[in-house]
């Protein structure tokens, strides 16, 4: 298997696959053909074949896809057979959103605590995780492993905190804050911008 | 201009021109060109060109393109000239933290009110908004016109939820609950799944 051979395309449509994957074994599933997994997920068949066949190709005449190999497989290729260490920066509504999601675990997302300008205003009611003062942040990176910072302050800040995780050892950025983050080559940004998808929502309610 | 013929990857990237645009604006600039824009938005100059073309061109040689112009301009497009009423269900974290972005408002975008199903657990502390019992939410859509509903609860409430809305006539739905929500043909979801960009940053910082 040759990881780098998948391209864009296909990367993007892996975590849904996840989820639904994901959401058949919750329901106890355990194999699926392409054409069913094709019904739910409103892709076609042979788009899935041809996806599901990048890597592995476990797909097996008359049997259909193992659910649970699919799950694994597909974890391995996103990167979540290793476990990450995230930090979010902001304990503000949103990072408090973020860092609430429980699900996270169950992927190897281990979100180990929140930062925020003025910890003694927030209640840390976040799966009794620690909220730190911003000024701990150097000294945390210096102590903790973090693979991923999670940024939810406002784009005025962003740069700064982003250069002081960088440093600290920090390449993956899962950005919320509104600017486009640019950082060294050698770090990792996914941009979010809620708004944006929101736009798509007011463009289609006009356009319909 | 005939908006219907631009292309959907356009009207992708117009929220992205919108962001630039308006923190331009901000910075006090009023006019730019394709060029400058280029740089900044780290997309090829011919590339702006052709799209901005699509909708007026009032791009002008030695002159660039002015900054309010074109907002005005993707603004229309988008849907943003008309006001749009939004209300929000769920006002646990994510829910106030969609709720409390002022900025909407600049666009026309008004957050009425928020519901859940345990309003009295809730503090309304998002700009004086009332949180509302989910009780009366088909009461609430006879009575106020509502464009966008904004889900923020879990996937097992998502779709039952989503009927009311759809039954009170809400046409807009902001998904951000852990499925992939199908409505009517004349109902319009834009499904945020947040963990799916994690796990492409688990996939980038797995594959440097």
């Amino acid at each position: 298997m040759e990881n780098r051979a998948i391209s864009q395309a296909v990367i993007k449509r892996l975590p849904r696959y996840m989820r639904y994957l994901t959401e058949l074994r919750s329901q106890g599933v355990e194999r699926i053909s392409s054409q069913e997994l094709s019904e739910k997920m409103k892709v076609t068949a042979s788009q899935i074949r041809q996806d599901l066949n990048l890597f592995g190709g476990f797909g097996q005449q008359g049997y259909g896809y193992n659910v649970g190999n699919l799950i694994r497989e597909i974890g391995v290729i996103l990167g979540l057979d290793q476990s990450h260490d995230i930090i979010v920066i902001g304990a503000g509504n949103l990072g408090r959103a973020l860092a609430g999601y429980a699900n996270f675990e169950n992927r190897g997302l281990f979100i180990r605590a929140l930062f925020d300008i003025a910890p003694e205003n927030t209640v840390s009611n976040v799966r009794g995780l620690p909220v730190y003062s911003m000024e701990h942040l150097p000294e945390y990176l210096k102590n903790n492993r973090v693979d991923i910072a999670v940024l939810t302050i406002p784009k005025t800040a962003a740069l700064s905190v982003a250069q002081i995780l960088y440093d600290g050892g920090v390449r993956g950025f899962w950005n919320f804050a509104h600017l486009d983050l640019a950082l060294p080559d050698d770090a990792y940004v996914e941009n979010v911008h809620l708004s944006d998808s929101l736009m798509q929502l007011t463009y289609r309610l006009k356009h319909k």
